[in-house]
């Protein structure tokens, strides 16, 4: 089979590698119908040291089962899945209160960007899909995988709900959905801070109410000029470099909740009174994206929402070294792959 | 009227003042009937820097009204109240949020020890009490003034039910108490980090079921140990020094929250993968008491708990400064003043 690997930042190789096989019982092999780019394989993509060996890459992909463990219940060969981009057994103590990401039979699935993959726990982690493969709704249905999902736990842990004013930092394709997810959660006021146009244009389709396109400082100031001076009761940090930490820091209202879902390239950040002072929370993760699938399928599939949006260009598995260039150089969104 | 003010580190004197007087509409003036001094107290006691005019101390207390200001609604002169260390209207937006901390007409009381005090917004903060200047309940009913609140904040702020796991970071009045609203919270399993015995003692009393005297990485990995390796749901963080916030990281169970309540004595903390990954969450900060005694209040009156048991020595107002000296030298737990 073809897949994609990582030799080193900025080296990315579609090659011929074996076809996965099952290894344990609770395993399946599934062929990719569609995967795409995340927002967060552009960090190997900056910072990967090289390697001889290279790196299998991907972690988001819709598929049809092809083969299945002894052990797996409730799947069937030929069944079209998406497939969290963290597995899981979806029944020990962490999966039940809704970390999955810290299943004690789990991982991180990153060998998406291929023709076939081997899926560990698949009993836990394989979601059918009630359409088929030719359906129109695949775009959307592959951000359950991960992106979606993010965006909906940003907005899950922060609690929002009517009452409460939201600011969403990045306008990624995670970002956007947070935004879509809030508008879902019944927020009424959601400020998008972000500068590519094009993007938050989608942002304001998705339920943004505000734009702000300063960052840093002049962008609190703005925020808080929006909100007669207080901030926001929810942040939802999409980004994970510490300036939008600490741009989150400054528009987040006494009592709020700071969430973030991009993955901190920091270890340290401040924590003293100027967020204690004001019972402020900080909170967020990697998204049990698992925990969300049954939620959020419903809207998909009666065209409520349409979070596919997010995807701008789409290639073939051949080209995935191109949508990795034209992601890291904005100039896409987020790229869908069909292998 | 004699008050305590602190002229420096170390430098506590209990000095003549002219009589506080009302001086907007909504103020009370109140004659203290039981203060005490606070682990924060200990702070300035510690860093504050010399200063010829000196400051007023003292930020819980018990009282009773002697002059209520035009606009005071709901009390009378004579009312024996209890008064939460931070002031508020508790009507405004951020008050009814649950963070009267931060109230738009909201402050921080500092010269309750003393034989009189001002206290601007009366009629949102002086909550009147059903029993009478000798009343045994005194010492727990000042508990309400800050220390209970605050231990009941930080559980609170966790999320602590029957199904949570809870550690304890800290085994002074605050960490006691929060001991003690984890349990009435409902936790079975209470572990208190402290390695003070009469202290720990109390603290099995007020109902923890285990104690870890060890601290820094020894008492994290003694905590890993009685948690089958995962730590806890929640972690009560009641000290505020960094190493207790690295603890607290290092005990504290994927999922979880850490609520602290020590006020931080740092900027800066660890916030990256170590807490990102495991979806942790950090809250907690200056206890809104005012919300809470309503919903302690009963506990207290019908004897369920009794949470004055942290005050292990009574002094009089000239004898304040012995009471610094001896909470600073941990020969005492809480000191109790009647002025």
């Amino acid at each position: 089979m073809r897949a994609t690997l990582m030799y080193g930042a900025g080296d990315v190789r579609v090659e011929e590698l074996p076809d996965p096989v099952l290894r344990r019982p609770t395993d399946a092999i599934v062929r990719v119908v569609r995967t795409c780019v995340c927002g967060s394989d552009l960090h190997p993509y900056h910072n990967m040291p090289a390697s001889e060996q290279g790196t299998q890459m991907g972690h988001e992909f819709l598929g049809v089962v092809e083969e299945l463990g002894s052990e797996v219940i409730g799947l069937t060969k030929g069944d079209l899945v998406v497939v969290s981009f963290a597995f899981q057994d979806n029944t020990c103590d962490f999966c039940r209160e809704g970390v999955q990401t810290s299943c004690r039979h789990g991982g991180f699935l990153s060998e998406a960007q291929a023709e076939l993959l081997r899926v560990p726990q698949a009993a836990g982690t394989l979601v059918k899909l009630p359409v088929d493969e030719d359906s129109a709704l695949l775009p959307s249905l592959l951000t359950l995988a991960d992106v979606y999902g993010t965006g909906y736990h940003a907005a899950k842990r922060a609690n929002v709900n009517p009452r409460t004013t939201v600011t969403v930092i990045g306008d990624g394709a995670v970002g956007l959905l947070a935004v879509l997810s809030a508008r879902q959660l019944g927020a009424e006021r959601i400020i998008l801070m972000g500068r590519h146009k094009v993007r938050t244009d989608l942002g304001v389709e998705f339920g943004a109410t505000d734009v702000v396109a300063e960052r840093g400082e002049e962008g609190v100031a703005k925020v808080r000029e929006l909100t007669g001076g207080d901030g926001t009761h929810a942040v939802l940090e999409a980004v994970g470099y510490k300036p939008a930490y600490e741009q989150a820091l400054g528009v987040v209202r006494h009592g709020g909740v700071i969430s973030r879902v991009g993955v901190p390239q920091y270890d340290e950040g401040p924590i003293g009174w100027g967020m204690f002072g004001g019972n402020v929370t900080l909170t967020g993760g990697p998204a049990p994206v698992r925990a969300y699938i049954d939620e959020l399928l419903p809207g998909i599939l009666d065209g409520t929402v349409e979070p596919g949006k997010v995807f701008d260009r789409t290639v073939n598995l051949d080209e995935v070294p191109d949508g990795y260039r034209a992601m890291d150089r904005r100039e896409a969104l987020k790229v869908l792959v069909r292998p």
